[in-house]
């Protein structure tokens, strides 16, 4: 098992070498295919009741986990190509929202 | 800074509760709100050139950098509050494609 | 076939009331709906490059074409239940851009 | 105010045109607009209640409106371009869902 997020980017990053995908793994293809992912993940929730998803039955859950692996490995993939460090940027979002929304 | 996932996950949990968001951070809103941020984060390369994307300036790079950490923080949330371990399920799905996609 | 759009608006109405699906057809549910659509409409042309693109192959138009129908009819059936008429709207939002892209 | 849909599909095509829009208004562009767009308009429902959603208020109906609309301009635009009939697509749509979803 990936251990961390670096551990994450590098072993996509090697499972997409592998594969000569890089031609394909441009940032503008990632994009698309993060937001097809978000589809499917948004579509295993989107006819249950708000009660059904807080106590979803342990099949919904997996499906909903599978689809969001599908979302976070894209995620890291387009941030790989871009030079992008997620975990920096998300502290950077969150200390802006800090200041936004006071509490 | 987060300096991983867990510890990511536990600042948001924390920042969410100084905030009483719970419940307004349901399964169904976090969906939703994770599909308003990728669109956001598509937003940003939509009308770029493929090599424009491939070479993007440092203002455009922090653009999406901070559109990829809104994905991530509405995905992080989501996997925590339905009981989801991102890295975890992105282990499995990867040894599916291993399988799925021989190289 | 449906020769308008609000002979389409009609029929989706009558194929929901038929099926009792007014329960799940809620906003939220159908913007839910609509995002997964175009995830999937998204995913036809993700892998493309911008030359297959634009000569689609009679298989591939087909595909985005029944993708494109998804979205459509959600869209419509979102713009029915919230009392929204698409054609006005699409209307004053192009009077709004002739102002804001002066050519 | 554009009486139909084909007359829409039109004044679209000619706005683009009097900008020199054609370079932009690329398959896998349009298709990252659309996303773009449905994820501003799922983000006008995502924080409100169930109940909120089915009772808008005049102003929330309308920037749902014009979220709507931007949606609808771009997948006619898209469907312009590829030479897909959204009508007949939806209507041929239709009938498949007749017979898979039996009442």
């Amino acid at each position: 098992m990936a251990d961390d997020l670096s551990e994450l980017t590098a072993a996509l990053r090697d499972f997409a070498d592998r594969r000569d995908w890089h031609q394909f793994h441009t940032p503008k293809n990632l994009a698309m295919a993060l937001a097809g992912e978000v589809g499917e993940l948004v579509a295993e929730l989107q006819w249950l009741t708000p009660e059904e998803c807080t106590s979803l039955s342990d099949g919904a859950r997996d499906r909903l986990a599978l689809e969001a692996a599908d979302v976070f490995i894209y995620l890291v993939r387009l941030a790989d190509i871009t030079g992008i460090d997620l975990l920096d940027a998300a502290t950077r979002k969150m200390a802006t929202n800090e200041v936004r929304f006071p509490h």
